[in-house]
């Protein structure tokens, strides 16, 4: 079994009115050191193992998780017991 | 500067109906060797370098970016130039 971490975040040219938002909370908390707060999605996979996992990765993410217009995503395949 | 990845995640006996959706979704994709999917959120904090920064994440954490019913969080601090 494979596992598969995919972090989808917007694009740097994107406003991020999300992130902007909690920083504002943040510093409403008192944490004014917190200078940017970004916000993004956090995804899981379980796969079986096989070959060519990578590119049904790649078109599991530009098809599904993310929206390649506004967002980037990066992964990382881990082995699982 | 320091940069903290919060890594949010529904607990294991929260049913994740988003991730369950994307796991049918998947499977509609024709990729049957997914077995599960979960979603949860991902933040990136950039914040000044100073003592007691963790004390200061756990706080944010616990009574901003998650709901602690439903909710568990882990994180990351990496130093940045």
């Amino acid at each position: 079994m494979k596992l598969v971490k995919v972090y989808v975040t917007l694009k740097p040219s994107v406003l991020d009115s999300q992130g902007e938002a909690i920083k504002s909370a943040v510093h409403s908390m008192g944490y004014d050191q917190v200078e940017k707060v970004s916000m993004g999605k956090y995804f899981e996979l379980h796969f079986q193992d096989y070959e060519n996992l990578e590119k049904d990765v790649d078109a599991i993410c530009d098809e599904l998780l993310t929206n390649p217009n506004i967002e980037t995503y990066r992964y990382e395949i881990l082995e699982e017991k």
